[in-house]
């Protein structure tokens, strides 16, 4: 057994769920809603797994609810339970989107030089912790083509264009990217992406940055990290916007340093952290826990 | 302004909450259950706030679901929805607790000597953070008296006899608590309890353990963790049932250590960790938001 | 035994040690330092208990050690051991700072209504877990004067002037710090010192701030928070300078939140933290581990 | 360049350190250690880089200290200075353990069929993290062969008899590792070594044990865990003694779980804990910052 079919294997055997699906439903609040999604879904028999739901003001505010259900033969009965839902929920002004858990989502990846974030998904996927697929990983640098390769997945090195103009790598970009991906992780990916591209990429792109923002806002966090004298440094996972390091926060955390750690202590031990951070992010994401909230998320753990 | 009136308006501001009730719903797991309680709340114009639902196993596992609503005219209004649910459960064979969330529950105290648990139990109390109130704090030594009694809440002294049967200080002890508490916190309370007590006292115990249960389980874990060598101290907080510390845990932390610390270091190290275990799970008992599942517990926070 | 008593008792117990001394050594790195300070400490019959050295670069940069020994009879010996070290190190061309660490420093506290960080302080204290003593609290409002005051220690009611002009005030409480104090705990303290105060106290003066700085610098970092929707909160202690929240840093730590939690709820969590944090920073500068280094700090734990 | 290139220059451009030697010094505290230590340092014009020291008891107690200290050539001057130091070391009834921070250990791994720890390891050492080579991998399995020779690192599959005797096995692991190997790392290798190999290997084995230790001794311990239903899980590494999961404990940590987990999320959630907790002993014992003492450890950091 070759180590893509292992991988193969893995994925179906655990982050994969058969015959159940997630629903996340999005809109103003009002009494009722819960009872209404989960009569459709009893009237079709759908057992429900787990559900949270969170509204920021019961009077008016915004609701917001994530319920994982189990269907027999989801792939047959799927449709007709949508219909139903989907008439239910205009009926009430609110959005969703429903998944089925038995089909991964399409990751592509983008790296530069550094392979902490991007050997940490490649390996989780592997070992089938990750509900997706990796289509392909895309690098300015050809560094790390042989050990993406290994873990039999498609390299595509994509050059940087020397001046401000990245328009016909942007261009390359799209081309692979289209209908081949669901969603983009920027896994220390050292270029930024140009307005154009975030606007015509059609899919969600997740960025880690390395600090705890909005600390160390752009270029050299664990510099300024150590020119501060901070106690702690930390990592971002964020949906990237048109506003360098302004996106929605996915998730956050922080590790421990001291006086005697030097700049690159600091990249190390940050490392670390930001591997952590974008996995959990990209777990989160692909299984449809994450709802952006203006310029913040709400995140269903 | 006394500082007991500013307890009394502080609880009333932050942690109780006019016009709420939670729900919890508790037995074995089939298809419906969750329109069946949302229905009747809708039915009512309850609108419901957050809602956390678990199940073990979704074909026939175990259904535990906290639902929190909001209420117009919750006191007077309450009785007839809790009528129709009643009715609606008893139907699916579930079991449920309800509860008037502007409505504090009685928390009476047993301490020893040592302070630490017991003062930040006082201070978030009278500082409005555990929807509670303290009718009294029950001591076999008489050192924290004036400290009690500084917050404006009943302190009694209840000397524990000096051989192995304690049976008059526990029928003394049951004298003070019936009528007068919902729930008892053994805050540092050095004394084993009997299981006659246990059984008879009918309202839950919890305690806090000095050590990261199941290890350095009985007397003197900080000495045992030195002699171990760990390299992290830990405190637990469970419900006490007839076998000493092996009741269901609500909460566990630890806190790093290392070889230069001393018993005396790890006692103090623990201590911090102590009060805030017992502090979350003080907090989430009150909350209602733990259900026991045999020898372990559901926590929905 | 009253309270008061209580805490004279712990503090000789536990947290001061009799016959011991701290030294701090600081200044250019060359060869031979170690050795020079430890052949003194052998020359008196001293025993070193910890040592601990820091140089960021071997090659002429600088240099920090602490040492802590023992010594018969400190009080009587330690004058003649003083005059060689202080001998010695000058040839060196070294700063160096040495105390009797049987003898607690005064630290006065300043506070205004919310008392988290304040009676952890005096607990902590009371405790014998501090090697201070607390001279007074200084508030600008009179709410916490009871709780204070019911540890033994004297309260003093200092009102913050309507205008910008706080000179009144300040020159108030300069009198009351002169020759009282050895440092200054801002706990939670609401009012902004001016550089005259700064520059005039004579004395180090420590801060919490409630946020992980240097993010969310100024007022109001936790309405910040919830607007930028980050997934941890933090406090920071540091040393107050001219600059605001531009002081070095003594210590951080942080909290996780989530989407759920308003901005109550983050005050609330960050309370524990900030209290946690200050306790630290507090402990550390009292036992003189702390060694500013430009606008950040060496500190031996 | 190749991956096993890519391997060679991080480590000698990152962990190792030109003219730097570790020196430790245990045995029965007394006056004047640090300051012999450090004359003799001094003489050969050694500059000590940081110095950490530890006595539990500075009347007659055990003493333990670890120097860092750069000398100029330091291949061709050690010898001398060594000299000097292990006549004055005898002189005091001290032991030492003196290594050049230039020559990278060499560790050789011992695998099954899981991964995490495995290519933690590989990962950190190619990356540079690590100051220490991989002379080989040896597994019972085969699994991770294709994995361990991408890294260009020799595997050897070494399968495990069926019987009780596994004496053949052991031998052949005793021809590989002498003379190729300084220390040896059990990566989740799923066999109980016996105590004849134990004491026959001839250098230190250190395991990664899947609790927190002492809770959940034995086999299946996630299963314990959740039988138990406690609220965090952890990970233990601890050099490998005759008596199974009683050696000396290197490090440890814990990651929080809840009701939801089930036994295969306890793992997953456990194996990011054991990658942690294995590489961050590695790297101590790997840079000699770990002394043994009794059944517990010294860990200098």
């Amino acid at each position: 057994m070759t180590l893509a079919q292992v991988a193969e294997r893995a994925v179906t055997a655990a982050a994969l769920a058969d015959d159940r699906a997630s629903l996340l439903v999005h809109g103003t609040d009002r009494t009722g809603i819960v009872a209404a999604v989960a009569s459709v879904l009893t009237a079709h028999d759908a057992n429900i797994v787990s559900l949270d739901q969170y509204s920021d003001d019961p009077q008016g505010g915004e609701f917001f609810q994530r319920t994982v259900f189990h269907l027999d033969n989801l792939k047959v009965t799927l449709p007709d339970l949508e219909a139903d839902l989907a008439a239910k929920l205009a009926d009430l002004g609110l959005s969703y989107r429903l998944n089925d858990l038995s089909v991964p989502k399409r990751m592509a990846i983008f790296a530069s030089k550094s392979d902490h974030c991007l050997l940490d998904l490649l390996w989780r996927q592997r070992n089938g912790q990750l509900p997706v697929t990796i289509p392909m990983v895309i690098s300015n640098h050809p560094d790390v083509a042989e050990e993406v390769r290994n873990f039999g997945i498609p390299f595509f090195h994509v050059p940087s264009p020397a001046g401000p103009d990245k328009s016909s790598a942007e261009a390359e970009h799209l081309r692979l990217l289209r209908g081949n991906a669901d969603f983009v992780v920027l896994a220390r990916y050292m270029q930024i992406l140009s307005g154009d591209f975030i606007a015509g990429v059609g899919m969600p792109v997740i960025n880690i940055h390395h600090s705890f923002l909005p600390a160390f806002i752009g270029a050299g966090p664990y510099a300024k990290a150590k020119e501060r004298g901070v106690k702690l440094v930390g990592a971002t996972a964020h949906y990237v916007t048109e506003d360098l390091d302004e996106g929605p926060i996915i998730e956050q955390d922080v590790v421990r340093v001291n006086h005697a750690d030097t700049v690159a202590d600091l990249q190390r031990r940050g490392a670390d952290v930001e591997r952590a951070v974008l996995s959990r992010a990209v777990q989160w994401h692909s299984e449809d826990r994450v709802v952006r909230r203006g310029n913040s998320t709400v995140v269903f753990v």
